[in-house]
């Protein structure tokens, strides 16, 4: 495939989206993400040289929500390696992205660090060697080293937002705190968490933030500076596909066959592995809470690329 | 890696496993399954020219049980196509393989085609043509034909087990059957179930079997005869990777990174896409109810071919 | 209260009873009694004197259902006493009568004998010394014995429709036999229970049979002969109290405040100790599976006589 | 039965309480309760003349929690009558008292007001036209008319360790929240119920301020003076017969046959409508947080007097 190629197919893809009708459902759960538009559709892919393909809204910046998850569990990672693992599990939950039920019967442990639970775990992990402040601090710095880009900002507004909706992430959070599984006050660890959510970022720079995934863990495709390292880049992206897609992580799988992350901000980071970083963004959502038009959007494109991790060339 | 370094590994992992103290518990659910002996190990690849890898007891034929599951769907995605969807999903279930819960909040739907209740669904869709004798002719022709051996059978004795003490698989049906889920006697489809998960087959043969799902659908590496299409084989795959281990999937993604499917029998065929068909039996059972070595033997393969689909060479 | 005062409430209720529009949904899972009209209603009431007040459609016989969970309970009880608590709980169960749900999580042991699952167990106890045959006769000599009535029969044309039909019942049966808590072939064992809900009784008859529970164990009010013990009687009021109607045992007790309990058939018969023994029939059920207007015809009688065993004469 | 037998009968109980070993475990999961010694019995019943009988430590404050549940109940439907069940049901929930998965299926809506989710929102509805501190100035209003003792008070060092520890609580309250079925401030609801629930009284003081239930809504029986209605009165009864012991409930009606509302501080307030106020307390608690000797008392109390609601002289 060509470059030529690949921009062509980003186009012809995000024109195909322009005549969707059923565009899926922009979240409302904080009034910050209700007032979004949902007809935009934006784009991006970085391949393996680090060259970027983009079309439609693709520099406008959204809220990347649980998208964050994928970068939290790699600081996470790092700061504490496999003793993570201790205090949240490594299954698909088979329940909604905010359920509450199996942490009953699990003893505070939620199944993955990717549902809401796990993350919040995700979080307060990163609060162990550090003040709300500072771990903001981190944080951004990481996500502006990863994307090479300093503007990358928490949008405070909807972080405020959050906070002041956020029943049930705080049910959670007191919850697993009955069981001793969250170390920081309650309201520190979901503060954090829920900054961490209201990251802004356009589409570019969220396929900029994945090429670490692309590339086996190097900062970028033109470099040999590493994030991670090639054995953990390999269990994030078998994480994102087991279980990136809450609920819908088997139909993203079934559909597209590459590892990903959705947000309910209406976007997705997509990982073909030495291939592609890839970022698209439409705020309708459907039955899952993953963006309708971003799953339909990577479904056409690995049709037309073959970039499914379980492609043969026979 | 040449052929053999790849005949090297294969005997070094098994000597390695002969080592290992954990090796699980056989399953005890049928007293044929129970009276196999744990110290059992065997272990067979099929490349991608079809050159085929072997060591321990990879001649001893064992009851492939749930790892049919993957024949079954293929053979049922032939016979219905997509239409199989409205009858079973493509989620993982975050459950146990035979659990019954979701089935009550779902109204008879299993969640997917690897978990009993879905393989139930499975053979009821394959009798739609066939009387049970019949639909197990078939069965039997098409293992033959995939592994291209006619000496592959059923163990009577162990689908007659099955039957004497399959009472939650029965519960299941019936379950199902309320919610017309099921369409023809409970009987004659858990009966052919039964018949399908007794099969017999060695690591040697097993592997052949999953020569189609390693080149995309052709039968074998040699040959321009197709089993099923791309575009299916990939699907398949994508469900083995989320379903295909039952709630220790995500264990088996992050630690292997392969699609597999794994039997209470201790079998696990696992699939390089494009590289390797993989067969391992070794009959201790860990608490997820998979072969307890051949997890341990599929995870060094990978450390040191770095097969895993998420396997980046930066 | 003078028994022309209770002759005359029954009247009222009655005539009360056919102007009410919202009379539920008769039920359909089995055609013998989807098409019973919902037109109907009865009442009788037995006083502490033997006395027998009756209106409307109290002579037309019904399928009295899971009301026979009663009467087979106090066989069970009377065959293997408390040994029985073993097998099956005391506890409201909180869901629907046929959920099979909580039986995964607690091991094939139903919370009590007036859901479904419970009564089947209670059925298996009763074919421990006999042949199924045996055991309807032994039922309905048993039945005859409480209302003195030998034209008592067994409605053949339910219990086969049950049969047919009863698939979730199956799945039940055949999952508590996979925790060995059924010991009779599940065909049997089902058969029988099948059986046991398939007698037809009129309200006269039913409140006949009650009379034991109003008497303290003493078959009728102008004998000596006891069918159980005091203490024994209690008990089962206290379970009749508690888990009498299914996932609306609370709003009946609540409403009426007597033990009782109800069949999807239509019936319920309540029970206030040492006052009356009172059937009600009126085939229209509610969202929980009891009798719409035989739940407002109690909560009516309550109301006008006090009966509640709550109830204090300030 | 004499006045002379009674407080015989109580004393006899009495000293059978102290010989028993099997005493339960007393609560620990604040360490105000833990530190109290599982070694003390006290018992008072207050009959339907207002005479009193006492043995043991019936003198000897505790802690009331949860039994202040009838008390708030009381309340709460004095102040919005049946609006409150809109809000909160009425059917026993099969489940711990603190347990959080029902609310996930049920949007927010509490099975009964006598689980601790339930009694949230009750402390929500007091609320709604009071500051926190005049709720609870009316709380101990309520409780030292009902008792007729000025002396009632909370234990402040209670109220705050049940904060300091209450992550459950609060994941309830969040949880609700999150539903609309909060109306303040989580923090004031919970602060408001662990208050309520942080009360000290004696089973002296206990037994009278149960007097109300005994009388059908009476203060007392020699006034005629009404706290509630007799059907109100009626009702709640029913409630504590439904719901009183959380997932012992059963258990309790089963031995006990009387309504009656237990707290994990080892009290019991159980009544014999018409005949008889009884508080028992022993801080030991069984498996579902009840108190073993309190059920052991009540049972062998109810043997030998009759008095349960399903009593009948034959």
């Amino acid at each position: 495939m060509t470059p030529d190629d690949l921009q062509t197919i980003v186009e012809e893809i995000t024109a195909e989206m322009a005549q969707e009708h059923r565009r899926g459902k922009v979240a409302d759960y904080i009034p910050t993400l209700a007032s979004v538009s949902p007809t935009q559709f934006g784009m991006t892919i970085i391949d393996h040289e680090g060259k970027c393909y983009t079309a439609g809204d693709a520099d406008t910046p959204f809220s990347i929500q649980s998208i964050t998850k994928v970068f939290t569990l790699t600081m996470a990672l790092g700061a504490v390696g496999d003793t993570l693992w201790s205090r949240v599990g490594r299954e698909p939950s088979g329940s909604p992205f905010n359920s509450i039920v199996q942490l009953e019967s699990e003893q505070g442990i939620p199944r993955n660090p990717f549902i809401n639970s796990g993350a919040i775990i995700v979080a307060d992990v990163l609060l162990a060697n550090y003040e709300p402040r500072e771990a903001l601090g981190e944080f951004i710095r990481f996500m502006q080293m990863v994307t090479g880009d300093e503007s990358i900002m928490i949008d405070e507004k909807v972080a405020k937002c959050e906070h002041d909706t956020g029943f049930r992430n705080l049910a959670l959070g007191n919850y697993m705190r009955a069981f001793e599984n969250i170390h920081n006050p309650v309201e520190e660890t979901l503060g954090t968490y829920f900054h961490f959510c209201a990251l802004s970022m356009s589409c570019r720079q969220l396929a900029m933030a994945g090429r670490y995934l692309m590339c086996g863990g190097r900062r970028h495709p033109n470099t040999t500076d590493t994030i991670i390292s090639r054995q953990r880049t390999r269990r994030i992206l078998a994480l994102m596909m087991m279980c990136g897609h809450y609920d819908g992580s088997g139909e993203f799988a079934y559909r597209v066959g590459l590892p990903g992350k959705s947000g309910v901000g209406g976007g997705i980071l997509a990982v073909a592995p030495g291939i592609a970083s890839i970022a698209v963004w439409s705020p309708g959502l459907n039955d899952q809470g993953n963006s309708q038009l971003g799953m339909n959007a990577l479904e056409r494109l690995v049709q037309r690329t073959g970039w499914s991790v379980f492609r043969v060339d026979r």
